[in-house]
């Protein structure tokens, strides 16, 4: 199985798999092309949010503002996974989750994740290695057979520290755990503003109020504990407070974009 | 095979595409995934319209306004197909459709709409149950076998009476046949007004002059019959009157929104 | 394995599977559903692009703005490749690329371009052929076999000049090379603002500084030689001339839509 993950929108995907397909008949399922644009975080974010939910697979992931310069691709091996796409810091935190969840299903699998390089030649394009680099790349993985990818000329192992980390912000809790303060990682199709402060700092406030700017909003488990139209803050499906409004658009209320400070008071 | 419904937009669909695969290697088939936000009659209308077009399979409809509530989960089979999503009123218009494109197809299948709660244990998240209930309902429904459903310890049968049911209005036609008072049910991607008006009012009268609102437009038996740029009426591919406009989006001469009270006069 | 791409958005294409499905197990791929409505030479542009890269296949591609008048729909065969759609010039630009990319892999493989004309009898819709002719055209070809469609009842041979050519406008480039003349062909999902001007324009002038309309811009090789945000010009993967914005959309900086004329100057 080869899954597909870019920022690329449609049509540019096609050509991917058609590449892919020229060499191998893997299932391909596309996880998305929606990524917001050439945003490593959160590239690294919705990744890690979906791709440890699969069986074992080659990942390739392409969210690359920096294609056409030197920047290396790497391969990252998790268990029975393997993720290949730029170094650019989007495949670390996805390797990681995808380790976690592994070792909580097998148990004291510890020190899982190896790192390669990936070394490609000179591509037909400059601007679209998606197509020219990763596809023939991902589908090489798949066919070596992912346990094997050493004897792939391609392939070289190197230590962590060689390759990009995508480094996400640390939310603040205060001493006095009345308010916390955080930041905006993404916004979902559904408007839902997602923050990067953990779900923990809710925990048994459910029916509370809380400020976040100029909005006063409760804590609830779920959306449909509001009033349709009214704002609430809940501890989404990743794990982390989101400001939502039920049967609307978190944005519609709470005045945040991606990358914003948020501040949580009691 | 399995098919996907639902208004999550991308990447969410993954992680059900990923809970599905960890246990199955059934086939996996999008229908939609772009159903708009939170609008049940609206999942209700596109999904009768697509999903019976499938050979037997799941198929999972996840719009799910009540998430996290004590709302039940249902599976309806019909034939061959099962539906499973929330309780919420999508489902039985789409298997009434099926029964009956499956009674054209074989005749003489009458009542062969089943009905079931499907028991889920605490998931592990309130706002995602696409997640963490339907896709693995799904999957546990397609390993098991669509005819044996009632060996899984979640199913039980129950009445049709105690499932939602999705109420689409009606449309009323004047005696005389000279009007028709209906109401906008979507709006698609090319900007075509679906009204819940019956084709049949518009049956011999290609050519004639109606007015919708403060708009005058030709009913037509395609867009092709007006000039680029000029609006029509026609029966769409779901049998209703349709507000369009040739090479153009309807909503830019009719002045028409989803819910709004559509009257047609000759 | 059958290729689906169209203007229809979502969810049409669902009902297009459905009906293929009925009757074969093809492997389903989908190219776009996402091509810019009714936009005959965007379509053909875009799947030039995409379908060449493929392995042998149906394709079938539906971008119709003529839907339900007497246009013919037709098939042509390139090598073991099929392209379904109707006959109004889309499929012959795809056509001659599929060749050219199979002549440059097997050689010597001139004059590999067969079409045909696909007989349908009167369809269930008369808007949406793509669910009512060309899915079960695809699907019978499919079963059928590429290299034996002559056996089908609905296919008669043709000559090329009974199909409908989509014409791409041509660029000049003045003599002593300082300016060339195109036109906007299309503008992709990041933004890129594609031309019909030939790659070859811009050869051995990286570095250099170009005006676009009022926008002055430098010629590179790719999107990280510029600084975020500033306009560059570059040859895009399709071997054309894009106007461009490192990390941000060309349509922010340069003041074109598609089908403008674009002039560079030197």
């Amino acid at each position: 199985m080869i899954t597909l993950s870019s920022d690329f929108g449609s049509p540019y995907p096609a050509a991917m798999k058609g590449v892919i397909l020229q060499t191998t008949d893997a299932r391909l399922i596309d996880v998305t092309h929606e990524l917001p644009r050439q945003d490593v975080r959160a590239a690294a974010f919705w990744c890690r949010e979906t791709i440890p939910y699969f069986p074992s697979a080659v990942h390739v992931i392409v969210v690359d503002p920096g294609v056409g310069t030197d920047r290396d691709a790497i391969m990252i091996r998790v268990g029975d996974h393997a993720l290949i796409g730029p170094d650019n810091g989007v495949l670390r935190p996805v390797a990681r989750q995808l380790s976690e969840q592994l070792q909580d299903e097998t148990m004291g699998l510890k020190n899982n994740i190896e790192y390669f390089r990936y070394e490609y030649t000179e591509p037909q394009s400059a601007t679209f290695h998606g197509r020219d680099v990763f596809a023939p790349a991902a589908a090489a993985i798949h066919d070596c057979g992912i346990a094997s990818v050493e004897t792939l000329d391609a392939v070289t192992s190197v230590p962590a520290t060689a390759t990009v980390q995508c480094k996400f912000p640390s939310a603040t809790i205060d001493a006095d755990d009345t308010s916390a303060t955080g930041e905006v990682l993404v916004i979902d199709d559904f408007g839902n503003i997602i923050t990067n402060i953990p779900g923990s700092f809710l925990a048994d406030r459910a029916g509370e109020m809380a400020t976040v700017g100029t909005t006063t909003a409760e804590v609830t488990s779920t959306f449909a504990d509001v009033d349709t139209g009214d704002p609430l803050l809940t501890v989404g499906s990743h794990g982390f407070v989101e400001c939502d409004v039920n049967h609307g658009q978190g944005t519609e209320i709470f005045e945040l974009e991606v990358k914003d400070t948020v501040q949580i008071r009691f």
